[in-house]
Formats: C-alpha cells, structure tokens, sequence
C-alpha cells in the first residue's frame, strides 16, 4: 500500500486521484492546490489543503501541476529525500529540486476533464534515479490497470513530441475535413467510422504497411482534381505538403 | 431481391461480393473480371466470365474498377437502358455512358483485400439521375447493413477529398510519429492508445471542441524545444505547418 499525496487539481490530478481512489493498493492520503475552490467537492473524501506547510509524510507526492510550475513548487516542498515524481511529458527529470528523490509519472494520454478514461489505455511512462523509486511508480500505474514503460528522459521528449503528432495535428486533420465538407453541404459525420478505422489499423499494421491513396498510388489526376477543389491556400498548403511527405516514405517524386 | 452483375475483382469488388452473398435481399449473378485468373477462387460460388458479351441481364450492374477505366468500360458493355452504377469516390456519374441508366455507389471506407470489413462501418454515398435507380442502390446499402448517404456530384467528390485528409493524411502523421520515436529507440507502440482515443473523442465532439496541446495553448518554450528536437528538416515544415493552422483555427498569431 503506498500513500500519496497529489498536488494540483486540473486534468490529470483529477483522474489519477480517481483511480488511486479505485485501487486498495494505493491511498490518497492529501490533495493540495494552490486554490482551495477547485478541491472543495472531494473534501468529504479526502483531506484537502493550500498550504505546503500542512503536506503531511507521504512515500510519493505527485506534482501534476501545469509544467512550469514544476520547478518551482518541487522547491517549496517542505521537505526533502522524499518521492516527488512529475507527470510531464517534456518537463525534464532534473527540474524537480535536488533535494528530493526525483521521478518521473508521465501517463501517455489525452485528459479531459469531462470525458471519463480507462487507465487500460494509458500508458505509463515512468523515469526514476533509483531503482526502489521507479518500482514504487511502477507498482503503482500497475495498481491502477496501466501498462508501464521505462523510459529516459530523451525517448519521454520524443514520445511526447510524436504524441503531438498523433494527437493534436491529426486532430486538426479532422477540423479540415469539417471545414471542407460543410463548406459544401456534405456532413463530417459521414467520415466518422473511417476516421475510426484509420487509428484502428495501426494497431496491428505499421503506418507504412497501411498507407493508400492517391499521394501513395501518384495518381496526378486525382491530385490536381482535389487542389482545384480545395479554396483556402492554408488547406492547399497542408495537402502539398502532405503529399510530397507520403510519396518520399513510399519513393514517389515530389508533387 | 436484387439480381448484381459484379465487374472489377479488386478490393472492392471482392468486399462487395461477400457482402451481397451475405443477404437474401441481393444475389449476385455474375461476376466479370478481365483478367479471369483473380477470380477463379470464386468460381464455384458465381458464375464468372471474362467476356463482356456474355454478361447477363441483371437489374444493376457495379463497375468496381480503378477510376480510369470507369469511363471505357461503361461504354464497352453490350447493352442499354439498365442500371449501371460505379463505386468511386471522385469520378463524375457522366463519366459512365450515357445509353445506361447511371449511378453511384460510393462506400467510404478504406478497403484493403486482407482485412475483413463491417458494412455497418461503412456508410454508403449515392447518386442517380432516377428515383426508381436510387431505390435500388439505397435497399442495396441497406441490405448488407450499411448506413446510406444521399450526395450530389459536388458533395461526394469533397468527401473524397475529405476522406484523403482524415486517412491517408492522418496515417502519414502516424508514419512520422513512428519515424520519430524509433530514431531515438522509444516504442511506437505506448502512442496506440492515444492514436485510437484521438479517433475515439471526434465521434461525439467536434474537432474543434476536442482540440488540446502546446499549439493552441501558444506555448512557445514547449514549441521552441519541439522544433529543436527535429531532426529532419520535412518534420518541421510539417510541424511549423500543422501548428499555425491550429493557432488560425483558434485564433492564435502564426508561430
Ligand atoms: N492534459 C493532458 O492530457 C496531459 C497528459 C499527460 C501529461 N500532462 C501533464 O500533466 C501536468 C498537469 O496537466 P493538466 O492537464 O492536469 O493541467 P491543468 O488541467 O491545466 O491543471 C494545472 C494545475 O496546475 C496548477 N498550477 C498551475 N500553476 C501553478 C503554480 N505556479 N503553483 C501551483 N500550482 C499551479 C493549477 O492550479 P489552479 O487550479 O490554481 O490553476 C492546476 O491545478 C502537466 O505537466 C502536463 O504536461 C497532461
Ligand atoms: N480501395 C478503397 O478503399 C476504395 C474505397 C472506396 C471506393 N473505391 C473505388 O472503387 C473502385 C475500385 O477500387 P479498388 O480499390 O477495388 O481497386 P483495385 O483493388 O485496384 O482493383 C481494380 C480493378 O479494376 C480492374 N481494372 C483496372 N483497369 C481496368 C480496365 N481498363 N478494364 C477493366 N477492368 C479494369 C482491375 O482488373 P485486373 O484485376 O485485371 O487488374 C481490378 O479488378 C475505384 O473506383 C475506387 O476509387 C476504392
């Protein structure tokens, strides 16, 4: 049973702090935020504080605070030697203060507020200096059903640069298809299920296996068919730009 | 009951035989491919034929050919006055012969020979010039379980075009997040989850709703450190890209 202190009450402190609640491996023993207001609803579940100076002994403290803060609250921790893991993805290990055993809890997903999750489908990638500390990490995201990754700081940069990539520019991806089929009276809602089967065929065969279409085939006509269709230079742009990166994966000429 | 003329034996063909033999509301009465060796493995299931003259009266004839040879072959077959539609995405309903009756049935999915298909995740897009021949195609869709469209011309080829950015676009990202991640030895594999919740939170949030991350918070530091991080100088133009077209959706300045 570990005892864990959470410090932050955004996105991720509200979801781990539900799973935590969940697993009987794991005990929230104090919720700190720096706003009082925005803990107020757990109160009846768990003790909850704004002041570092009440932080009770914990065998982790987890800062899932905005990442510039970090640093700052790893200093003012009143405190050391203790277990104070971050849960940033590009945060580095090393911006916790030195004073305490420092790690790193940074769960691969994308957290909302409202939307519930399944920690099932986040992974969690764990940094520690000590092995006893990355096992307290470990041991806690297999308490909650997530997978675990050991990784160091570089492979945590690029996971969350890459997770950029899949996430927030392919998310943007879908905002064009929005723009461009109302644009015309189509409905976005008919790309839906081939918006789900594109994430579901990775899962099984790599990106490069499952690439089609027109960029890949170099099919000219259909290329220059969909830039005539296309208004908005931006969206021209991003279809160029896209297509000469498909066909120099698969050894095509550029556009 | 819908008697089918089959012609073409590639991706969609094949996914559309199986499907029609699926339901008692269809039957497949022939099938034509010009190259009858792709469709031996079919020949004690459907009579199969490599030559046009021998092609059967049926109520609807499918030319689920490659795009170019719509055209061609539409004005090649022996008859006239019956039902003739194509399975593209892009090519005008004109492009078929004009002494059939013509149609579309455009099914938006991705199709590829080795993965099975659920039609129930494949909504069907249909045009024709006639009421009767649009009845026909519609009870078709809805016999092997598919949702169905009604689009123009101009609606369907958008989504086409659409349909490139949210697949083949979307995988290329996937591509480069799988470049990215294993030219510093992390998995692409811990990014799966988060490929399929992206996909996942789009079906009941606009893209618009669901978007999160360093570009549309204008988080500079993190920005600057992913730029750094690039190697290749195509990830960055994609990246510079990708994040001003973000910042314009939201309305932050350009990088
Ligand atoms: N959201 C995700 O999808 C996700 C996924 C993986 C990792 N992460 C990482 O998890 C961490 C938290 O992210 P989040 O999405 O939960 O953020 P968030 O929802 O914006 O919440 C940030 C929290 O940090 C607190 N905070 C901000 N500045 C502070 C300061 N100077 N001193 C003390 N507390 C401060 C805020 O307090 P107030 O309530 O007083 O404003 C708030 O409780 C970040 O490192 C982020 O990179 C996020
Ligand atoms: N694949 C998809 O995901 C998808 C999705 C929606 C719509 N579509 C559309 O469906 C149609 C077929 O696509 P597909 O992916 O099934 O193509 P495919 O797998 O490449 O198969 C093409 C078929 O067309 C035949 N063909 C090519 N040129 C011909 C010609 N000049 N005369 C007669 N037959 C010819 C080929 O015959 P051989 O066997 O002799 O080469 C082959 O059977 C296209 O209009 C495509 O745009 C495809």
């Amino acid at each position: 049973m570990v005892s864990v202190v959470i410090l932050g009450a955004g996105n991720v402190a509200t979801h781990l702090f539900k799973a935590f609640s969940n697993t009987n491996q794991a005990v929230v023993i104090q919720w700190y935020n720096r706003n009082l207001n925005a803990l107020k609803s757990y109160k009846t579940s768990v003790e909850i504080t704004d002041d570092l100076s009440q932080l009770k002994e914990a065998d982790l403290y987890i800062l899932a605070v905005s990442d510039d803060a970090i640093k700052p609250l790893s200093s003012l921790l009143p405190f050391e030697n203790r277990l104070v893991a971050h849960t940033s993805g590009s945060v580095s290990l090393y911006d916790i203060d030195k004073k305490h055993k420092r790690g790193v809890f940074y769960p691969l997903q994308s957290f909302s507020k409202s939307a519930d999750i399944n920690f099932a489908d986040v992974p969690v990638c764990i940094e520690a200096l000590k092995s006893d500390d990355y096992h307290v990490l470990k041991n806690l995201a297999i308490a909650i059903g997530s997978p675990t990754k050991k990784v160091n700081s570089d492979q945590r940069k690029v996971l969350h640069l890459a997770a950029v990539f899949v996430n927030n520019f392919t998310n943007q991806l879908y905002r064009i298809a929005h723009e461009i089929t109302e644009s015309e009276g189509a409905e976005f809602d008919v790309l839906k299920p081939l918006i789900l089967e594109t994430a579901k065929k990775v899962q099984d065969l790599s990106p490069y296996m499952a690439q089609t279409g027109p960029a890949k085939r170099n099919d000219k006509k259909t290329l220059r068919k969909h830039l005539k269709l296309l208004k908005d230079p931006h969206h021209k742009d991003i279809y160029n730009l896209l297509t000469s990166s498909i066909q120099r994966t698969h050894g095509r000429k550029k556009l």
